[in-house]
């Protein structure tokens, strides 16, 4: 399977920072499902299609690795690299500053498709969305 | 309609604080949310029950003051009541010190019924829930 | 003075969502401070201007209105308007849909300036500021 | 080092819910950050007294499990245990429903202290938190 890259750009805003005046921990959690969600949106199999086709991809697991602190307004890019569809969606993440390149976050976050209906685990991809990778 | 009063405890966290060293002003939304719940969990007509009942109370309007500020692991105190439930349910807040009764925050919500088949807006209560306040 | 008016566009994140999938009314005091901040940005007056003048601008009053809910990848458009800096900082805000203008929420912020030293209130806005919006 | 085991009792509100209808995955985050600062509260050395010793504890590492969803209402337990203090805080987390016991949820965080003024890490903690561990 070919290593899909994207990118997705961000500013860290106000409402994002905790008292020390940095991005607070758990804030990374959202700049990273919005780089995925972004993703899935240029391959072009999104969170409407998998409820289309019924399906879902719960987070399983999560390693998260803070680098350096993130400040007010800073200008950040995640750099999101599809590692894997089957038998799980794997995806890493690199956060970097848009200007100097300073890695401030790395993670790495596997989801396992699910049927909605059964709840039941899936441990291969929708043709749908295996289609659009190939395409991509 | 009596006016039904309930109190709602709730302690600050690190994560609901700004730069400042206070609680960021957006998150009384979530405290009051919380009371509000409380609020109807109490008189027995939950979010399953409107669920069930095919209908739902999105947020119309709402009415925020902020008093003084709130810190890192102060005990507060939603004192939540109803103010009506027909044509619209209105809940007034006040937050305050739960130790000092000192006022910190006061709210006021309107949130119209509405179906959720058609998303019409329903200007009445469901019955079960009128009920529900009457036995309370 | 003159009412400085600017725009900020956004597009509704997965994680902003509630049960019903629509933006969760809380959310929404998070797409007008990013406004709001990017308005300070325009005027060329931030966050970090007021740390340095020892002054900061803490929420007094909110008021929102909820006209239509607004659902996943929705690109929308934040109007601010700066509708007084003394005796308080006021600032309106329309978010409408991006594409067909519809309006989706109002808002009006009073902000009440404090030294950030002594707490006490200030009914006069810092010179610098004013300088800043007469230039804009 | 003694293995320090505390428990934190919470319940999911409205607000902590996705579209799933069940726990935005990243709300864990301030699930077990509570969790955490209520285990410094209980050895007695809280977020102001790291101020107080001009040392702060930015999360480094954070690995996450998800085991099962959890949904609105649902009353939670996190199990927390500190695994080490030196060279660096380590804890990790359970997060059960507290009646029926089932897992949820499980985590590790790693903490390296900080020097809150030249912002360089220190690989020994403060002798005021070893004592007030040793004490518990």
């Amino acid at each position: 399977m070919k290593k899909i890259k994207t990118e997705y750009d961000l500013k860290v805003e106000f409402y994002d920072l905790d008292p020390m005046e940095v991005v607070w921990h758990g804030n990374y959690l959202k700049y990273i499902e919005a780089a995925r969600c972004d993703m899935l949106e240029k391959i072009g199999y999104t969170y409407e299609d998998m409820k289309n086709d019924n399906t879902a991809y719960p987070v399983a697991t999560m390693d998260l690795k803070y680098i350096k602190p993130a400040f007010f307004g800073q200008k950040l890019r995640v750099e999101s690299t599809l590692e894997s569809v089957e038998p799980a969606l794997i995806i890493s993440y690199i956060i970097k500053d848009s200007k100097t390149g300073e890695k401030i976050f790395k993670a790495r976050s596997m989801q396992i498709r699910i049927d909605s209906t059964t709840k039941e685990s899936l441990y291969t991809a929708h043709e749908k969305f295996l289609k659009k990778i190939e395409e991509y």
